[in-house]
């Protein structure tokens, strides 16, 4: 690692592994930021010492309470501060004078409300650099880090610890993330609601999580850029190491509107946008569930080399929609070879059809799925495999109405580990050809508590199982982009 | 209800309420469909009589097992042939000859596989013709009637008697369809894999369903019609009674080829097909889950006179994402006027953002919320709301990690109750003004058994709460395209 990247990792190691927290603006009333914060800091598990700051309490959720960060017996790492904003300017004063070098402002009411919220927010600025006090938000719902048991935030969501990362502009977004992130099994490194980014930008957050060992995918939702080229300058760079996938929001007039009063964003424009992220290899996504869906492929599956696509599907009809959502995405689904169709035909039913996408329909079952999935990979003029639905390369035993509650336990766990195994059969073609296989299919578990397990025993193997042919084909595409990009650059 | 509505109905009873069904291909192979269907015909509670035929068998899943359909000691309503496809013209001749006018036939191998099978999928039209034998298929997954207990498909996918019918050329398709219905909590009226489509087409079944008291909006999967002229003129007359919702596959040249090996069909051109659904009235849409997302509204919403949204958010983010969304579907966020500000200033905090969507950042709570959602929807301006996030309107309890477990299940109790409650007050309003609020949130409940229930609780009083803001946009998008199709129709 570089002295730059030292360096770096080292500044932001007070905000992301603080070994004490001041909290300013604690209180006993559930109702408010104050207490809520407070309590997924120590629901959370956090190790290290917290001071709450509040005049006027002498004890907050069993912690003793601090009239004044001066009152506080060592210099905290972090202050994290939820009081009203024209109190903000002085307390952030105060914790430069206690030495505390980094500071995390929940309190909004700044930038986004209109002249004098931004007369506080420059007020904040110039405190914060003249007395190298950094700053995350104002107007942040907080920072997760679960790597080191650190849930400062609203609302009570707790990610294990995982390799996604996120930098939002907004709050509730970092929770529908963290959120999808959790129902997809994995999880997270390092989240991070920049807020008005008044001090630290979504650049610097991007630059510290390029070298943040555990962050291997950085998700970004956007309303604007306070420096729109040195954000692009910093991605180019980040890109080259470490994907970046962005949710630029605020791009249609009404959102752009709904941008400015929300983080103080000027959302810039769509063209100027678009060329920016091609340029500087920044996967962009237009929803919620792209980006992290996006970011779940890019942990799972190896780059394709190029957009050749070969199909095998459980079921005709989501072929045809996964190979119209592949030509739609610029993906080629390519004819089949003579020389694959005649290696097909060696193990397939007489009746099937001989073209791409490849349909299993009632015809070969358990390892001979994986034999043509293997043949289709094998195949020169393709780059990778989406494969639609698992049924027919599970084992045939089938839940019986009548099975008694121990058999049907059995039988559970059973089917948890056959499916495993396909994507352990999967994940071995993958090292063999070094070509992805996207995998999309029904749910196999009608109960949620199994479907839940299945998905958390695939992601800790990095293995991912999308609900919907589309999604594999944008998962694929996306790849792809970011293939090329790489590719680019090394020419 | 017209004479040839009732005989529309009558026609089709001896498909949809069979008294007795004669099961052609039946077999004690787990592993075949001909067990497989006949097992979901039993378990899922059938009250007429059934037949099994196979001339080598006594006894299939304890039924008495006849050798021809000849033996059979009454005529039943329905055959069920699930036999090989060289056998199929054979029995449909001897079902002919019993007197037997519906046959449902599962077995593929006609049309989509090549010039052998249009020869016997031919012969089969002939027959059905000259003796007045009506077919659901070839290559058709089975029917579905929650309602009469018949449950003659493949997969084991069991949904409640409700309100969706779905007409699929793809029978997977279908399966997908019941499932995600099933999970929004919503059941279905009549679900049908009409597959290669010898004989009965997709626009014979929507004349029917238009008919069936059962139904209240129709679902359709097309890769390609038989006769478009006639499915559009059908759909026309139909539209004006009850909605049409249709994902056309096959629209790009991957999925068109697709599209031929599937079910035989030829998809036809994208621009043509998109001007005959905007003449007809029928709502297109692009993915299975905007597929059963548009329906559900059409179940749960009353239309908007016009594209104007109000929106209501309690995250600026996503109060961001659904303006983006609605205004790239047409829909105008409009500018809320001064006495709808003024109004809303009365009990808004003092930074509300005074803007739409309106931001309720960590400002109101409870029923302050449904007052907010009240002011817009009685703003003249607007034709219905959008509202994201459940949060700020449930009352204050929380989950305390501490709690025992019957103090759990009474907040859990306490949850639903106040989430119902919720949307009863939202209905209420949309009796007052007639105007949609559509409902998107994170999800409340992190448990999936209490998702599940809460989500049933509402699709039982016609309630919708969608995942995504986007989904939100899009339902509104596509009732205000319908309401915009019946109201022309009145001029």
């Amino acid at each position: 690692m570089s002295n730059e990247s030292t360096d770096l990792i080292a500044k932001f190691k007070l905000i992301f592994e603080p070994r004490s927290i001041a909290f300013l603006g604690a209180t006993n009333d559930p109702g408010k930021w104050g207490y809520r914060i407070l309590s997924n800091i120590i629901n959370g598990g956090f190790k290290g010492r917290i001071y709450p700051v509040n005049p006027t309490k002498e004890e907050i959720l069993g912690l003793k309470v601090y009239k004044s960060v001066s009152e506080i017996p060592e210099t905290p790492d972090l202050a994290v501060i939820v009081i009203p904003p024209s109190g903000v300017p002085t307390v952030l004063r105060e914790c430069a004078a206690k030495g505390i070098k980094a500071g995390l402002v929940i309190t909004a009411g700044f930038a986004e409300v209109g002249v004098e919220g931004e007369g506080l927010q420059r007020e904040m600025v110039e405190i914060a650099h003249s007395t190298g006090l950094r700053l995350v938000g104002p107007n942040s719902n907080g920072i997760v880090n679960p790597h080191d048991k650190l849930y400062s935030e609203m609302p009570p969501i707790f990610p294990h610890p995982g390799s996604i990362s996120i930098v939002s502009q907004s709050g509730n977004i970092v929770g529908t993330i963290m959120r999808l992130a959790i129902e997809s099994g994995f999880g997270c490194a390092k989240c991070i609601s920049s807020g008005n980014e008044a001090d630290l930008h979504s650049e610097d957050y991007t630059k510290y999580l390029a070298e943040d060992p555990q962050t291997k995918v950085i998700l970004s939702y956007i309303e604007g850029f306070k420096d729109g080229s040195r954000f692009f300058e910093t991605a180019k760079e980040v890109s080259k190491k470490k994907p970046i996938v962005m949710l630029k929001a605020g791009e249609t007039p009404a959102g752009a509107i709904a941008a400015k009063s929300h983080t103080a964003s000027l959302a810039g424009s769509y063209t100027v946008f678009d060329a920016m992220c091609k340029q500087s290899g920044v996967i962009r996504v237009t929803s919620l569930d792209e980006l992290v869906n996006t970011g779940i492929a890019l942990l799972c599956h190896p780059l394709p080399r190029g957009r050749r696509v070969g199909i095998v599907t459980a079921g005709g009809g989501w072929g045809v929609l996964a190979a119209d959502a592949c030509a739609r995405l610029g993906l080629e689904v390519v004819s089949l070879p003579p020389e694959t169709i005649k290696e097909l035909d060696s193990f397939m039913p007489a009746w099937w059809n001989r073209g791409n996408p490849v349909d299993l329909v009632a015809g070969i079952f358990g390892d001979a799925v994986i034999k043509c999935v293997e043949v289709i990979l094998r195949c020169p003029v393709v780059d990778g495999v989406i494969m639609l639905g698992l049924m027919p390369a599970l084992p045939l035993e089938q839940f019986s109405p009548a099975a008694k509650e121990d058999e049907r336990e059995r039988l559970r766990e059973a089917l948890v580990s056959a499916i495993v195994s396909i994507f352990d059969k999967l994940n071995e073609l993958t090292d063999k050809y070094k070509k992805p296989t996207i995998v999309a299919s029904e749910p196999i578990a009608f109960s949620a508590n199994l479907a839940k397990k299945i998905i958390r025993a695939l992601a800790d193997r990095n293995s991912v199982c999308y609900d919907m042919p589309h999604q594999a084909a944008a998962a694929f595409a996306n790849l792809a982009r970011y293939s090329e990009y790489l590719n680019q650059g090394n020419k």
